[in-house]
């Protein structure tokens, strides 16, 4: 079907929606418990490990590092603590600035701020929709300058520390092309996998390209804790620091409390893990469901000349998290018009993510030109994407 | 018995807590499931419903306002999130300057450091063991003075802006004398009551005497939600930002995600908040139970007359969350030594938290003066507080 009739656009493009996602709930995202979570859950009642201590915790960070290949895992309560925790465990200082891509859900940029330090929007690339080697290698030429090593703001005066990558949807940012950035210029990276478990780039999972990854299982994501988080890393001497700023910096003794230095209370607790593990055994299923939800949408679609449904990058392996139509500019419609429409019928749509520059909590803080931030925020309607859509 | 057989006493008093807490497992304060837990677990598993919202969310929000009074509950992650929160909320800013007791658990603390704020130590009361209200008013009047209505550190120069008392081991801070403190210099009070569902103030429940309060569900609380904690307020305009607050301060819009300010990701996810509203049925026979464990560890040490039970304070009603054992002057063995041998016998026993101004992570900060916490630091055996220590 060609996309030229004017107002009935409109509906002929929800109703191709509704093709595929014909049975979708109320959610964008919906978690699908089909495994052991009951069983877990009732295992932690009749042993009474709820908490932050339990075997669970142990068994999903081994099933973690199993499965990304992360030398270490640590589970904490979710995915904008791990943020934080991450970069307060790098090093990154109050005063510090740090990069973020312009398009990502407000936790990265806030993770930033908790931190006490300052985040730079920086704009994302065409194909991969993360954060863009080459606009973050003009954007620091720009606004820095290198003082004895260390990269400073050359208007602020205060150094730039680190950098956080994110992967959209579920697709790989360019990661060797942010390495490179970020080694010329000694910048650590966090890497914020929140939305990538799954996503590969080569042999690679990602969340293990910089010095720590993060991700998130919060009830939308591809598996969920109800509320939870992991960071993960290749330094055995980071993971230990982590997993003790993560329990108050207690330093352990049989009986006194004693901690070394400001600590958090951000272990994920066992309850949560119990989901977890039950979730991790059905991952695999997940992410062949959500693959075929994103043939099911493309070859809905094929027939759509200035539609595209988003697909994976080359080289890489995407979870294909969250299904992504962008309406091109041919259409004589908007993102706006498709999302009330499929809502007013029942279809849990939304845009992505409003770029980070633009949204009131961090409008003012500084930023390079993003243009394909705003395009693709603006043209993108993210898609039904629950896994519970494939049978 | 008397105490005083030399080094043989120390079996005897090991023997007496033998005597009462004769079934104890490997924890201190170990949790009771014996309601609805896994029925309520199990219903998120059948709805989906597992993450910060859903239904159990709402209700163990109700239940919790039920039972304290509290006009407003928001539950949250856990009890030092709660505290972090609070402290945000009701305005503390980087820079600030905070009053903690001396004696409580690091994460009094650490929130007053997770705001930007510089904690003060002041010392608690003989009787109540909570922040004492002398000793607070001779701190503020010696460090502080007026400048236009705003107390000031006289060697920093910066605002001293909050007070954080906490109930120690569930008996009652002197909230009175606190509050009459705090109007006179104009402070607002966080009431850190993560140990204290259940303690009342004459007809009070402790967490309602400050501008905000906070509950911690902690596994070794007297209720536990695996990990979580709450904020309890009477200002519905404090109730509202603080929830605005704990789900990233985003705008409430049909699809658009914008956020007015920098937030959190705080919720309490809704299977932790289902154990919850099944802990909260049980919450009164946790109450007695806890009551009838104080009287039988009194009467057991009835006859000793260098050891004292911890009992209430007058004009209170404790929880007696954790008992605990004061030993006096008279005894010729310590507390380690009591530590040691009732660990050897595998009772679950520990000394009060490290005074906060000789742990490593605050011991730089300022301190008044603290006799009083210190004495009880080195006094004290926590005794296993277990409810199921009483069928």
């Amino acid at each position: 079907m060609r996309v030229s009739e004017g107002s009935s656009s409109v509906e002929a493009l929800v109703s191709t929606i509704h093709a595929v996602a014909g049975n979708a709930s109320s959610g964008l995202h919906e978690p699908v418990f089909a495994g052991n979570e009951k069983a877990y859950l009732n295992d932690c009642i009749d042993t009474g490990f709820v908490s932050s201590a339990g075997e669970y915790v142990t068994l999903f960070e081994q099933e973690l590092s199993k499965f990304t290949g992360a030398p270490h895992a640590i589970a904490v309560v979710n995915g904008s603590t791990a943020l934080h925790l991450a970069l307060v465990a790098i090093g990154v200082k109050p005063g510090d600035e740090v990069i973020v891509p312009a398009l990502s859900f407000v936790a990265t940029a806030n993770a930033v701020a908790h931190a006490g330090a300052t985040p730079h929007f920086v704009d994302v690339g065409e194909e991969t929709w993360g954060l863009d080697p080459v606009a973050l290698q003009n954007y620091l030429a720009t606004v820095g300058h290198n003082v004895g090593g260390r990269l400073m703001n050359s208007e602020t005066g205060r150094p730039i520390t680190a950098i956080v990558p994110m992967h959209t949807l579920g697709h790989p940012a360019n990661m060797q092309g942010i390495k490179g950035v970020a080694e010329e210029y000694g910048l650590l990276i966090v890497e914020d996998a929140a939305e990538s478990l799954g996503s590969m780039i080569g042999d690679t999972h990602t969340g293990l390209f910089g010095r720590v990854g993060i991700f998130s299982f919060n009830g939308n994501k591809t598996i969920t804790t109800g509320g939870g988080g992991a960071l993960v890393t290749s330094d055995p001497e980071l993971a230990s620091h982590i997993r003790h700023l993560s329990t108050t910096a207690r330093i352990p003794h049989r009986f006194e409390f004693d901690h070394d230095e400001i600590g958090y209370n951000y272990r994920m607790p066992n309850v949560n893990a119990a989901l977890g593990v039950a979730q991790m055994e059905q991952l695999p299923v997940f992410l062949a469901s959500q693959l075929e939800l994103f043939e099911r949408y493309q070859n809905a679609f094929a027939d759509w000349t200035e539609v595209e449904v988003k697909m994976g990058v080359k080289g890489t392996k995407s979870n294909y998290w969250l299904q992504a139509l962008y309406l091109s500019e041919g259409l004589d419609f908007d993102r706006d018009k498709v999302i009330t429409n499929a809502l007013s019928q029942g279809l849990p749509v939304r845009p992505m993510w409003k770029p980070l520059n633009l949204i009131g909590a961090h409008a003012t803080s500084p930023s390079a030109p993003t243009p394909v931030a705003h395009e693709v925020y603006e043209r993108v309607v993210c898609l039904p994407s629950s896994t519970s859509l494939v049978d």
